[in-house]
């Protein structure tokens, strides 16, 4: 089949885009030889397990899916009841994005959105909002989980001291705390934290880690640094119909994506476009920017006539709209609020042509 | 990675155990490159939807999904509502071996078992079982579907008479009919029929359309013949977090699966092997077979000092319990009963090893 | 209003035909006057609480709800996981009669029907089906619960020693114990034992205490001998919408219930009434009885003449089915199969009206 | 059993901690005698049927049950599918107030609520809510339903012409439209107009008829003026627990509400009752009132002097929070936000009681 002759030439809407980069796809190819027992217990899935057990400096409870929806869904209908309460932001993509997933899994859990600048939760933000839920009583549904994206929706980066905060309010409030990592390591090297750092050592309970937007196909892993909190996964995951039965395709995926740091190489790249593109996107008249670029994502203004510019020439990004512009950002009528998202594939060229049509 | 030294030799406990034929993963590796939209909006995804119409000369609705079990399970959700009853075989693998996928994506319809000899339903078991269901009587689960596997459980397979039969009965009874095609190469290419007859020729309405075991690394397609029937299915798959992002993964499978009838010689060569077995195993002294093979399932009762020698020889078939044993055949204590399950990565060499194996 | 033209001028189908008994409904009155709080914070509750846990000899976490199939639903969840199996016999009411209440308060757990004669589950019917379901293989439902039915489905009555039996294979099998008491008094009554003999003391763990049919309006108790199995039920009942806002209206009901061991004798004359019925049938000719009268119904085979005569005198009794019948006992063409049960309000002359009426 | 001597003196937290009415007691007492069918086929419950379509000058499909929960959750259950979203108000009773109780019975849609001040919805804060969610975008929940109450839980009342915008805006973006009325008669009465007036002639299409808290014990009609839109419900409502066994329980009720304007009577009392406590109140320094009384409820905020004074006379009000309040209206450290709910039992002295107290 030849390239497809209705898609763009240039695709920045997102980082789903993409194939998989060379080492997961030559992990792929070895792990389709010969046979393997079924279900994730084969030697690469157990083998991802191990690496994720090293690169979080902790022993974990892992559980591959192939789907970024099924992983945050399963993992929060690990940490709440029917008639919990899950607090994430008013943007995430757990509340606006996955079609009620999370309700479908948790049978019912109420998913509660607070608002916050640029996509990111604060603990002043939750706190009426957790304590408008009394513990005890029976009409109100009980508080149970705290989840936070990092990176977040709007493609900013909680600083580690308000992972801490958000990690001990929860505590207090006996609140399960999830972080949704679709952009784990986007967020992550932009931090320059270990893994670690990041989750456990902060206070979060269960990590999606994703790895389907950075590099693999399909394969996202559910993270427990308490195995305690994983013993119903086992079904939850069958029963979802997520538990893929030739394991190899999501253990060789993650193994290929892991070894060698290939994934922070990955991460790295992306964020350097998406840093590149921001540093020329300040040099246009007219182009405004609604929060710093932190990770693989840049959220921008432009005029109406700049997009489309964009479009005429075939390159796409994602239109956006969001209620957490930071207070006094307006967008005019001829304004248009888009998003790029950089990934492994790339190019400083890719940017240069961005930067160019827009400029005009 | 090398080979998995704790895995069997030759391991003939199901057809899982592979990963992808080579035109599959050449598929696979020809998608990765370039970029393509996300969500099943890419070429490939175009691509193997429009060859399953062609071969089930039917416009159908195709949704791709990676498990078995979530194909199932969004299947029969379709079929059926929260208060509906859904007919099929006491061992059905939607009633039990999918750890309740069904009821948690029908949100808790009932999955009424009917016994079979062999695996199979007939209108003669099934017609006192669904007239116990009172259509408008509120204490009773109302009568929704009928769900069959072709291939069995038990490995055999439905004439095109019976599935019609089943057809017909369906239709008196407002029944949806569902086809569990986990199997379907293999049940066709046994029959020597298209897929049109084996389907909705026959009054199927939904069929899971299982290319994973036969060829692919993950990919199976619910396939419906009334578009009406699938008007909801784009929100249950992507709530059920069975949408995937980069959907080529699935639409590439597909395509290397369907092409140039590679699915059709990998059935032809499974069922073979099969049947060579088969015609091994009658010749050997003290083997029983309940049933006859009719795909490329295998199942045998074997003294147990054979069973033992095929353990120590690290051949793995998977032991087996069934209640749809023809009348009068029985299992002694000294006997076990396995199951050998074929596939396109069997060779006759294999079959030689095993044949050898249990003759001692 | 006055009588109801259409109704039967007798009508023995059921015992939910007959309102409150008197100091039932002299409770309710009184409870009627004067200011209480809600949600089951009322006096009357209290007080009905207080009352069974005096009569359980066990302190005990009681839930009022007004209906048979709320409770019993509510009861099934407290005891399974959505990816669990709960063992019933295979015309239990919960399986069969409660148009899938249990599976949608399980969030779709799955109920095994277990053949027996008379309605009732023994060991060795039980211990294979169980043993299907294995323990931590993920493909299957896990077992989890184990319900019967006292009075059965079939008006027959388990013996201590059996539930005891069934209590120890429960245990056994790490099986949460439930007993569907809707006719609680006329078991216990017909047994001559104790509301503890019959429960707790044979290792029952939740029971489902039914005061509807035998005097009340609507109000049945879930009574757990563990509080912790019960920490979830405020919720669980809250949001199944069976928490009654004027709670008293449950409360009331069943002290006028528990009080004077009314309801004992309420059970003691429905079952004269029936052992009466029975009595007299034995001497018709052509009248056959399946199973002994052991409660408040009356299972029996008639001559369609003399059904014919009933219907005509419109006297109601409940056309039956059943699978449980004892081995040999047939029903012919001629033949019709009848439920007859009697309650508090069954007279002697009743009875003699039915019994000349079958007798022609 | 004698007064509680636990309980307040004065209880105006609710309009729940009343009995019945003399009226629908005497009908319930009638209802007793003499056999009646089950399940909602008695002749009480025909009655009620009938009269409901009378008094709705509508032939309406009817559905009784007990709680308020069960009937505002069975009724959204008809109006979305699990996959849809059901717009409320930011403080309705079903999104706050029901542990979840309507994502249980929709099986997970998401409840969305918009803010408005008094508990009031208006096209204008709705439009860009609902036009958030995109008919056919697969990730987005899709819009399906708008629920308001009337009274609302501010105890303000929509003018016919806000109810009449809201379903007109209803039927542009295909929402199916709810009215709670859990204090239906409270807001008719208080509007003046015809009970059709304020549902199907201002595009209602599913109601909530709460005759509970005004006047009988535990009855709700779910009200349809679309039979297609009810055709599920005997299934539902089954299948939830909610269809009572001896239906006349809420026959009766119903018949002795609605007969002879007993519950306008009851509501225009309640009304009267609130109108004074109001009027009082606006004389009393340092009392400040946040909305205007429409119906029963009245909502105040007092110096904490006052409610001590309440709470040492054992008069209870509940204690309230609310974030819709006007814009500029703020309750100081020193001050108490009270709701105080009258009902047919309060007195003009009951009142006089209150309003000296707070005066103190």
């Amino acid at each position: 089949m030849t390239a497809n002759p209705t898609a763009p030439i240039l695709n920045l809407a997102s980082d789903n885009v993409s194939g998989m980069s060379q080492p997961v796809l030559a992990a792929l190819i070895a792990a389709n030889a010969g046979p393997e027992p079924a279900y994730g217990t084969d030697q690469w899935t157990g083998k991802a397990e191990a690496l994720l057990s090293t690169i979080f400096e902790h022993e974990v409870s892992v559980f591959l899916v192939a789907t970024g929806t099924g992983a945050n869904a399963l993992a929060l209908a690990a940490m709440s009841p029917p008639w919990g309460a899950i607090f994430c932001h008013s943007e995430a993509h757990v509340l606006d994005d996955e079609c009620g997933a999370p309700e479908m899994f948790t049978d019912g859990a109420k998913l509660v959105g607070v608002p916050g600048v640029g996509g990111k939760l604060t603990v002043a933000a939750l706190a009426p909002v957790v304590e408008h839920f009394t513990p005890g009583v029976i009409k109100s549904v009980q508080p149970a989980a705290l989840s936070i994206s990092q990176v977040t929706e709007a493609g900013t980066i909680y600083t580690l001291d308000e992972i801490r905060a958000l990690g001990q309010f929860g505590q207090q409030h006996k609140l399960m705390f999830h972080l949704d990592g679709a952009r784990f390591g986007n967020a992550m090297v932009s931090l320059g934290c270990t893994p670690a750092e990041m989750t456990w050592k902060a206070g979060v309970d269960v990590v999606t880690f994703g790895a389907t937007k950075n590099g693999c196909m399909a394969c996202e892993a559910i993270i427990f640094f308490n195995k305690a909190h994983a013993e119903a996964m086992p079904y939850r995951r069958k029963r979802g119909g997520h538990t893929v039965s030739k394991g190899r395709l999501l253990g060789a995926q993650m193994v290929g994506y892991l070894e060698n740091d290939h994934w922070i190489d990955n991460a790295r790249h992306a964020n350097a476009m998406a840093t590149a593109l921001t540093e020329g996107l300040k040099t246009i008249a007219k182009v405004k920017l609604p929060w710093l670029t932190q990770a693989n994502e840049v959220f921008v203004v432009v005029p109406k006539t700049a997009s489309a510019r964009l479009a005429q020439a075939h390159i796409r990004a994602a239109p956006w709209g969001s209620t957490s512009l930071p207070e006094g950002f307006s967008i005019g009528q001829d304004e248009q609020f888009l998003r790029f998202v950089t990934s492994f594939t790339t190019t400083r060229q890719d940017i240069e042509t961005v930067l160019q049509t827009i400029a005009g």
